[in-house]
């Protein structure tokens, strides 16, 4: 005979047959039933995290590794509410999360029961959809609707474009099994299993490609952030091999491996004249992957805007942050770059004319990264600099995590070479927002044997110190930690840094370094005072001897800002040569 | 000649003009516009929280203690998320707020140019409306739209029932007033007055009630959650002294002043026999203020269901937490209690049944207090005991803020008494979360000079540690930590005790103590870990001399549990006698 609960606990087979094996619980006693169903099955690895802020990101961290939604599970009533940075930021930046509220019964919402708000929906427009389970079960269409379901927010989770999915899930007392009670799993329990739609480019796609490309002659390619794909790297770089078109990536768009990627756009198209930017005026763009991080970037594709732009993305609406998209095609990077590789240039004059655009791209990039290399080591030690030591030594397989806003920035001005290939970036740049940079990190931590580095200021680390307050190890992490005492960047951007305003509501100075929290959690704490010790340091730092490592830089924003600026002058000054 | 930003700017000219003189500014560039106009005021005391998690519910605090609603501003993307948990405390509580989310211009949205999430509308139904600001000023109905929306906004908010009230904020660049400009407010910003509607009772009202209130002879008051009010409890007073009516109110329902009323319903409820509980069961229950905490009062109600309910709400839809309201009477308790005390019992009969009801009443609750009082000194430290000994030495003006979950219960288990009637006690009991307590507390402390003493689990302050992640001294504020490194309720409620799980996934055993924080806070830690010790370090902890503190014990769950199981069955036990 099944239990009451059978059709929640069946939720945990079902997600365990869709290949779901990480869930987030957090504590709470009205999510018991999911609890005891999750945490009870084998098939499934389940982990408590009481700040459900946190636990989002964490659970948005898991996901970004395991490329499968990561089960999260919270109580009732604002519990709810604290996972909503996290789904934003999954919903913006395509990451499948599964969540579950738990919720009181329809009848008692706002009846001053305790710990009820009003969860259908909460989370707005920022979940693929919100569904709401029956919360009884006596007819046989709720088992079937709780089945349905689940077997259907996984499969809308992880349909292009990926994304958050709510569960809002209703339960009734008695929340837990009878006391020697167990839990079965039923055996039967439907799978729906969706096969994805094809994401090849179609004949009349080719068609339209073939028949159009020849009128181009300058051709740019700007990506944005993507996860690492080795099928996306090796059809560009067999299209490069073959076309010779400038490929503009930062840093989080993972082409790094690209040996002819354009790396610093943001270090010199923040400097040249027009007349440089003219020359480099694309009159096709092909744009891929999600946002940018380079400002500079944006603003010259927006002034120096092409004629035609197509941007490729298997499906969705699409964001047109450089108000030029002409033609969207609704297919995979991979395969549109395949096929450019097959198309001929007939006219050599044409030719011609493209690999001169990319050479005035090329002359561009090499005179910043000139730039960059006999600018550094400098002779104090300051952030930028400790970005850049950190950057040229890092494992060769390590994730690498930045922080917004300045640390993001930081390390797509140095920039990863093409022979750190096995180096994966990651940022939340769906939202940008510092609410979850930390525990992102940790998600990764927790999910994957790779060694994790995480470049992060000081406010975006204590905002999120809750990432570390839970007990499981986190031997393969490394925080380096950019600690100017507040928000650094609104003295760096113009506007805040003019107000008298600035440090008190801008900066927002902290006083907090990362000491007492390294003893808290038993963390090593490394303290980079010294310009000498960076070497030495970092090979600490980054040995792996299963401790947890803060490697902290306190310094002055004055200073900081200083070698920025020193370095945009530089970059500016090689333009005089 | 007036500037671009000038009709953002005499937002804060109105917003000190209606008398709104606290506003957190919560850091970011996009709301510069309006953290400018703020912090620039001369009437408006301005703060700068960077967690908007704690800065929600710290202008949760202040508005509970002003009485208007706080000014709280942050940056567009998850910032605005981030006071989602304040906000929803903030409806149930019916707490007023004035939240200004900055945005980028509508245009932008979801066009990946870096914090932008769907904002209008984010806070669904956990706000009494969401306003979205114009962004261009040129027409002049813009100018009248943003004076009539933030005039609408704050009448709003402090029309009862009082809450939260959202206005999006879409801002063009340039953000900043140019280097050299200064801001001015305009000398005639419109104000629109709003004159509250009456709450006294009606003569059709008063004709209702006195037609029909012959007919009931065991008539029960029950008080849910109130802040102090000396009219209410002036004229509860009153009405007691004519009419001999048990009250019954747990601690935050703050009319402890009056003598008589019934602190301990939830101890001898739990424990009593049907048999007692029937002569409890009232023919009339008349019910005031928003949620008790007493569960085991909220199952008595709806066991022993009254004939005939009453609930005296000035306005609003009523919350039937005990399934039994029959009559809703829109007006304000005083203006109830004043004219039931105006009617006369002809019948002796009657009264002395009531007397009678109302002996009844007082029996328990005095066999509940002794059962109390010979309870106490107990021979090993434990949480009931440091709250019974920190209650008993309460500074006589303090406020006391109970965290959720156990720490209110335990304080409710002791109550207060009547000579300590000039405490007033805050709990987040309009969504019972653990999110924000220690925030609200730090909001009371930094808006009023009474002393501010918390009590609360661990669970809840490493939660919300970023309460006191600001610049701002707390002189006033006094902590009281119960640390049994985890969440002991779940130890303590029948379910989540009985599962192996209990520990790992309820319970959540955190490892944490307060004396690092102590340190990077510079806080005075005081650690209980000695019988003897208790008086003297509460008369440290308690002396007002500049220092925040927070007084820990550290102890062990089971002890804990074991000391209330123990006063349970000395309850139970006072009945064989």
């Amino acid at each position: 005979m099944s239990a009451r609960l059978q059709p929640l606990f069946d939720i945990a087979e079902l997600c365990a047959r869709k290949s779901l094996t990480h869930a987030i619980l957090c504590p709470g006693s009205r999510c018991a039933p999911l609890t005891l169903a999750f945490a009870r099955h084998p098939g499934i690895h389940t982990r408590t995290i009481s700040d459900e802020r946190s636990a989002g990101f964490i659970a948005l961290g898991m996901a970004q590794h395991t490329k499968l939604p990561t089960v999260l599970v919270c109580t009732s009533g604002t519990a709810a509410y604290n996972f909503a940075p996290a789904i934003a930021e999954a919903y913006f930046s395509e990451t499948p999360l599964l969540v579950f509220t738990a919720d009181r019964p329809a009848e008692w919402i706002a009846q001053q029961d305790g710990q009820t708000i009003h969860q259908p929906g909460l989370y707005g427009q920022h979940v693929k959809k919100t569904f709401q389970l029956p919360q009884d079960y006596d007819h046989a269409d709720s088992m079937w609707a709780i089945n349905r379901i689940v077997n259907e927010a996984i499969n809308l989770s992880l349909q292009v474009p990926q994304g958050p999915v709510h569960i809002n899930a209703p339960f009734r007392e008695p929340l837990y099994p009878a006391k020697d009670e167990t839990i079965a799993y039923s055996e039967d329990v439907r799978v729906m299993e969706a096969h994805p739609a094809g994401s090849a480019l179609t004949e009349e796609q080719k068609r339209v490609i073939s028949t159009t490309w020849p009128a181009f002659n300058n051709v740019l390619i700007v990506s944005g952030q993507q996860h690492d794909d080795t099928n996306c790297v090796s059809s560009l770089n067999n299209f490069f091999s073959t076309h010779n078109v400038p490929i503009v990536g930062d840093i989080i768009c993972n082409l790094h491996a690209i040996e002819k990627v354009v790396r610093h756009a943001d270090l010199f198209l923040g400097q040249s004249s027009a007349a440089v930017k003219k020359t480099l005026q694309p009159d096709l763009l092909i744009t891929i992957g999600q946002s940018v991080i380079s400002k500079n970037l944006k603003l010259f594709l927006r002034d120096y805007a092409p004629k035609t732009h197509w941007h490729i993305q298997p499906a969705g609406v699409v964001a047109d942050s450089f108000k030029s998209v002409t033609q969207v095609f609704h297919a995979s990077p991979t395969s549109f770059f395949n096929f450019l590789s097959t198309l001929q240039f007939p006219d050599t004059f044409k030719q011609q004319k493209q690999n001169n655009y990319n050479k005035f791209w090329e002359v561009e990039e090499r005179r910043a990264l000139r730039t960059l290399d006999e600018f550094f080591p400098q002779k104090e030690i300051a952030e930028l600099e400790v970005v850049n030591e950190v950057i040229k030594q890092l494992p060769p397989d390590a994730n690498l995590h930045l922080a917004n806003s300045m640390s993001v920035r930081y390390a797509n001005f140095i920039g990863l070479t093409a022979s750190q290939k096995d180096i994966h970036v990651f940022a939340n740049r769906g939202t940008s927002g510092i609410d979850g940079c930390t525990s992102t990190a940790v998600g990764h931590a927790l999910a994957s044997a790779r060694p994790n580095v995480l470049i992060t200021g000081d406010l975006a680390f204590f905002y999120d110190r809750n990432a570390f307050w839970h007990n499981y190890p986190l031997p393969n992490l490394r925080v380096v930690l950019l600690n100017n005492h507040g928000g650094i960047i609104f003295k760096i951007i113009d506007g805040p840094g003019t107000v008298p305003e600035a440090d008190e509501y801008f900066v927002t100075q902290q006083k907090l370094n990362a000491k007492k929290l390294c003893e808290e959690f038993g963390f090593e704490h490394l303290k980079l005072d010294n310009k000498r010790k960076v070497k030495n340091l970092l090979k600490d730092f980054f040995e792996p001897d299963g401790q947890t490592k803060v490697l902290e830089l306190e310094s002055d924003s004055t200073l900081n800002k200083a070698l920025f600026d020193h370095l945009k002058q530089k970059i500016n000054k090689s333009y005089e040569l």
